[in-house]
């Protein structure tokens, strides 16, 4: 195997930039489906559409790092940022599709307020991972990842305070089955998000 | 510590295949028990047996690696492959232990399903790891990768009818609480057994 | 970036018996909160303190590995020791939290048992982390290493007793959902413990 030497042929940045786009696109449709109440099977094959796009991309880093001898940060971050941001979308698009297979299709004002808190933390991604590749731009980078921390603390108290409604409100155990694990999973993309901050922050520690 | 710098003093390829046929078997069993309804502590004894024998050759291969200074593959790799080789016999036992703890040991139809597509994915393991350790069998490893990506796609088609059909038959909440667990676990080990070949595929992409 | 090339100027071994001492606090304190059936918010707010306790101490792991060349083991293994016994804390701040979100106040014999266990388990990973920087003391972390493999055994076989027992008497669902999640995830402290086993004792092979 050829190993290439010159990072430049590879645009490890731009390719990074494309998943972050992609996590972003998906929040934001999530958002739009959550909030109109219309999940159907076109809402999710546009998502999937997303996913299988993502993947792509994801696929081209994993092969790029095989066949790049210098990369512009440790190969294990590369690895993780790719991972986590592949799995953003992955479980937005799951949460869809639970949605759909729950037959859970009318609005819910508890999944719009998570919906906007994981788009707001997606678009926040996209500014994180844009700065990266531009020394001259850490603080937005920084920014974008105490807003990112912020979003997740917002969406652990807001699971608290949901299931705690849930439990309380609810009398019929097959929907406590069925919300209780879309808000859960609804805040765990907000974690996932959170874990990109960290990979991210800790790449712009050791270009320090 | 002396590291060995001779890979051939340790087979790992003999190794992973040992794990290989372990999670094979496993499957097999679990198909079996699963389709004649015999979930008892026999059953999960002898599964337990071969988790057990599984785990004595994950700790030769990682103790091999730490005494091993030349290896065949990437360490990283090595870890991972050994980790979900792993992962897919623990899960396959959990699930045949939950059954008994829940007391669902009658044959359920989906069930027998889940564990044909399980039973297929191991055996498609098993080729993709014998086939790794020689050059001219590539194709072999990339058709049975192919066929494990399949079959977890199926994985997921299933369930999504299967759930779907729980939550739209089952009133009583308990059996929908134990039934969805079960459900979601048998597509998670398709899950994993997905993992193995995505580790596999970076293997041999690696030593083109 | 300057490496630092001498590793006496960090010293891991002590940030790491932080890290385990602050598990003990959190599993001592959760013995005692669910022992007392005293779950409140005071109670909970303990908890997260030495959850931020240990993060900073995390991050100051992370950050003093970034910027340190040679340390006294393997990078992977400080990443995944720092990881897993803060995922110690996290988890057991987590049950403690779904405990209050769930209004499950009262004394449970069976979590406390399972206290018991995590309680005997976070000592003893402490004796293993504090035996980790002198080779004479190996057998006292081999010891503790043994140990907590016994005690997760023991959170097995109690996970699956009590969950049986929970499916015959409980017969209201939504009680079912809570106590379910609750006894798994106790169980889930005991394998993170087992984990932290495993890198201490991979640790130790490889400076052998």
């Amino acid at each position: 195997m050829i190993l290439r030497l010159f990072p430049q042929e590879v645009n490890f940045f731009e390719l990074f930039e494309q998943l972050a786009h992609y996590a972003a696109s998906a929040a934001g449709d999530f958002k739009n489906i959550v909030t109109e109440g219309g999940i159907n099977d076109a809402a999710i094959e546009k998502l999937v559409d997303i996913e299988h796009q993502a993947d792509d991309v994801a696929h081209t880093i994993i092969d790029q790092l095989n066949k790049t001898f210098i990369t512009p940060f440790d190969r294990e971050d590369i690895h993780a940022l790719t991972k986590e941001l592949d799995d953003v979308i992955d479980m937005i698009t799951a949460i869809a599709n639970r949605l759909l297979v729950y037959k859970l299709t009318k609005t819910d004002a508890n999944l719009v307020r998570f919906a906007g808190l994981i788009d707001e933390a997606a678009q926040a991604l996209c500014r994180a991972v844009k700065g990266m590749h531009n020394l001259k731009k850490r603080h937005l980078v920084t920014e974008a990842c105490v807003e990112i921390n912020r979003l997740e603390n917002a969406g652990d108290t807001m699971r608290d305070t949901v299931l705690a409604e849930l439990f309380e409100t609810e009398k019929d155990p097959i929907a406590v089955i069925k919300w209780k694990e879309i808000y859960q999973d609804a805040e765990t993309v907000l974690d996932i998000c959170e874990d990109v901050a960290h990979v991210v922050g800790s790449i712009l520690v050791k270009q320090a």
